[in-house]
């Protein structure tokens, strides 16, 4: 028997027709000779109602009642999950993220899983019944109040049940068919990724491919679990995101090859585009040993998150270079701050602040050794018309930024420049993640 | 410093507004120098809602979902109104039913409190922070499950909170101004009661009266708490019900004496109607001993909660005898069919069943002793037509039956004869409880 965990995300359990919809799904599972374990998100735009609801009660909510208050959300939807499932005849049982066993630090709306004791959610599979718990949310032990794991949480989750479960695959059940190898609703001919690294699902995320959060990427490769992405709204195989270190028998048989390259050719995952980052330049930094570390301790001690980065080559006449580097826009202004405050301290002349830009990453396995990828990409950009401001490359993805407005054009045409343009275009439906 | 547990209705926090109104009077209560803990319902509508999903998702849910799903209502109102709180500069804390230890058996749907042990509760307030607690809900030892108490359940929540806190005062705060004379919508000069014993409020609330809850009137009467019933739209005192047997110094000191009555006469605290009984006449019964214990036994196997009960002298010429019932409406059919199956074991005639009755009560002290009032309850309703097909009695109270037709007019006559009419209107508000 296997032991299969599924997330459910909020568009698949919008109103009471989804939730009845995917209790079917749900119990075909374990018709099939299958454990069940769900992790399932908060009704549709219930989170939304919530957040709106707290601000109107208070300007600045406290962390310990905003997680008080989101996590009823799940309960909602996991308890109208299982009533579902129990009217169809099998027997369901819901659990919280405490009764879950799910141990999280106490960093509320943003905490971390620390333990994951299911010790319930075992006995329950026992006894033949199926599992729900609510996603995206936790318990800390010491002050044991209620966490939250925040965005992407429910994704999470699922991942950490599957890796404490053991379970044979995680299959995370969205609005789309899969990971595409670029947004559908910029490039239609984006085409279905049917297999992928969890190092290149990490690239792809990270650079704002937004169907499965980086997060739970991470958590899955580091402890061995294989994803399945698939759509909620059909049976179609979605894609599988796997360790290639494991052994694969997990996944399922019906894989199919990425559809271009030859053997030698560098295998080109996707290409995402994220418009959620600003620019900061920081101009006329002495060209002495020491100033990048001192810079980069600054911007760290204020928690943002560094993305690319950047240094010119110092012009021989002045001893000065500029050091730029991305962040998400939210982080933006805090790091102004903080480095207006030390401006004297390390000698730089000034900062520039741009949050027009867009970013492209384009990813697959051995980029690097293959010169012929850059040229490639670099080439349609420029036949395109577009700019280029900054490159960044990693051993399986190449990023650059151009104009923000410019950022679909270059989607469109670096998707077809390295074929990856599908014969049909893809069907999108609209939703949201959690 | 004392402690006052506050209690609020779903129609105290049904939006935003009311959610903030309701933080200011709480840290108002706390800023007079008292320890503040405040059991809180589910917003407005907000359990008709779930329930209407849970119907949507699964003809009959299953109970323990039903309360893991109900449960999310006071989740979502306590945390909101513990940010409003802080927002206003205080502390304060919010905590689930099995957080604040209310244990309960396993009874879903209609869990019964079997211990209370507020430890994390009395933590908080000895650090100064007001407690929020989540009303009608609590938490089963043995299944580890969420309970709910059913109707009337934040009121007992609260009631149970000031016994095992040892509070000084119960404030359960409403969207009337406290217990009235009568129901204000049917009788406009209704006037409120100042002070009622809880005996006598018992009989008040058994009989029809929906301010209070007869189960958290009974929790408070056994465990000596005295509850200040009154309105969170004003400032107004509102009806302390009391237990006289108790030193009274958990009372405000600015209450009034009934306004009528001399000493000798009768108190009369008020009036209730009920539309919710019907009546089972069990015709034909042979008048031998241990036939009324039969009938009664049958009819206690079905779970029904029998209210009047009546025996008609037999008829000498054929040695059979009426015996006649009253329960609530939905309980009929379920009591017809037990006894339809018994018939020819008990031997009785037949069955008529009688859903269009109205029961008036009338509730003061020393009523048995004082053969004027039944006369004049009497001769109030002849005069005004009204027949009556019921009487009963017990010693603070004489209920009588009618057409459900006739009993607006009844209550109004009554309220008349007996001098309980105030000099103006009542105001009222629409609401409901839970």
């Amino acid at each position: 028997m296997s032991l299969i965990v599924q997330k459910y995300g909020g568009s698949s359990v919008a109103d009471a027709e989804s939730i009845k919809r995917v209790a079917k799904r749900i119990v075909e599972t374990r018709k099939a000779g299958n454990e069940v374990v769900v992790a399932v998100s908060a009704m549709g735009d219930t989170t939304d109602e919530l957040l709106d609801l707290a601000h109107e009660v208070a300007p600045i909510p406290v962390p310990r009642e905003m997680d008080m208050l989101l996590s009823a959300g799940e309960r909602i939807s996991m308890a109208l999950l299982a009533m579902a499932i129990e009217s169809l005849g099998h027997d369901a049982r819901s659990f919280t993220g405490s009764q879950a066993g799910m141990i999280t630090d106490a960093r509320h709306g943003a905490a971390r899983i620390v333990d994951v004791t299911p010790v319930r959610l075992r006995e329950a599979l026992d006894e033949g019944a199926i599992v729900i718990v609510a996603g995206f949310q936790g318990f800390n032990r010491d002050t044991k109040d209620i966490t939250t794991l925040g965005r992407g949480g429910s994704d999470t989750t699922a991942v950490a049940l599957a890796a404490a479960l053991d379970a044979d695959i995680c299959e995370i059940y969205t609005d789309v068919d899969g990971i595409f190898t670029a947004d559908p609703r910029v490039v239609p001919k984006a085409s279905k990724i049917d297999r992928i690294t969890s190092e290149e699902m990490l690239e792809l995320a990270a650079n704002g491919a937004k169907v499965l959060y980086i997060r739970a990427v991470e958590y899955a490769r580091r402890h061995g679990v294989t994803l399945h992405v698939r759509s909620s709204f059909n049976n179609n195989e979605g894609t599988i995101v796997y360790n290639p270190t494991e052994a694969e028998s997990g996944t399922p048989s019906t894989t199919t090859e990425r559809s271009e390259g030859a053997v030698e050719e560098p295998m080109i995952a996707g290409v995402a585009t994220d418009l959620s980052e600003a620019k900061i330049t920081v101009v006329g930094v002495p060209d002495i040993p020491g100033k990048a570390a001192q810079i980069f301790t600054i911007v760290a001690k204020t928690g943002a998150n560094i993305d690319m980065i950047v240094q010119n080559v110092s012009a021989a006449s002045t001893g000065l270079t500029d050091i730029s580097f991305t962040l998400p826009k939210s982080e933006g202004q805090g790091v102004l701050t903080a480095l207006r405050a030390e401006q004297d301290e390390v000698g730089f002349v000034g900062l520039q602040y741009d949050d027009q830009i867009g970013k492209l990453a384009l990813v697959g396995a051995g980029m690097r050794t293959n010169a012929g990828v850059s040229a490639k990409l670099f080439t349609a950009l420029f036949e395109a018309g577009i700019n280029i401001e900054m490159i960044s490359t990693s051993e399986i993805r190449i990023s650059v930024v151009t104009r923000a407005d410019t950022i679909n054009d270059a989607l469109r045409v670096v998707h077809t420049a390295f074929g990856l343009d599908a014969a049909e275009e893809a069907v999108v439906h609209a939703g949201t993640g959690r």
